[in-house]
């Protein structure tokens, strides 16, 4: 399937895309944001083909997000470690968490899994704020603007 | 190209990258954001075929992030408004623009364009935190639980 590569548009919104595009890549993030770091592990979580879950490890290792690293030698085994760039895909996954959560099942359904704090159990309900100002974003107050260089 | 769903999936995740897994979504939901409605406004801005923003727009309809407007009658013209459920995929969006604005640049450079307030025209930063107490979220302070119902 011939596609438009978004890799070098713009805007930080396309780029993201153009990697979060590639089916199970959010889902391999997720993952390894949660501990999966082997080949196995990641397969047997995920019930992916193994040229499909090959491929989608490669491409996250080619863009930085995660580092391949042999953790045995006879035979050799690796291990695909997150990286800082890899673990901060975090916010952008809690946010997809918490949209699908409130908006991709039926009115008065809830999906089975929820996020929670490791520690209290207690459920994590995500928002997107202002750095400075910890104010909830609505895009009807933003534009998109040249940056002053 | 065949492709595993993730639309009946039990992590919210799965569901989302679902939809945003479609090239060109992401993009057509940020400039609706930004305010434009009409097919051939997306088509200028974005350069896109016809046949593949038609094939966009009429997912997000059936999605039921958009709903699908006559403007005018002879000929008939559609405008495409973002429901709730449309405007609620702004938090992901913004995650999505952070994420690329301090990721997907070569170090030292930063996109030609950002996010700003409207009327200041100051830069948005955005981060994800916890609703509740406002403190940013660490997956490794996380866990994935079943639900209790």
């Amino acid at each position: 399937m011939r596609r438009t590569r978004f890799d070098a548009d713009p805007c930080p919104i396309a780029r993201v895309a153009d990697l979060f595009g590639y089916w199970w890549t959010p889902i391999i993030l997720r993952d390894a944001l949660f501990g999966v770091q082997r080949f196995e592990d990641f397969q047997k979580n995920l019930d992916v083909s193994r040229a499909t879950l090959s491929s989608r490890l490669t491409r996250l290792v080619d863009e930085g997000l995660m580092e391949r690293v042999a953790y045995q030698q006879h035979p050799v085994r690796h291990e695909y470690v997150l990286t800082e760039k890899g673990r901060a895909a975090s916010d952008v996954l809690i946010a997809m968490w918490r949209y699908g959560e409130d908006h991709f099942w039926p009115e008065r359904e809830r999906p089975p899994l929820e996020l929670a704090f490791r520690e209290s159990r207690a459920t994590v309900r995500a928002t997107v704020v202002d750095e400075t100002t910890g104010r909830p974003l609505d895009p009807g107050e933003l534009r998109i603007q040249r940056r002053r260089s």
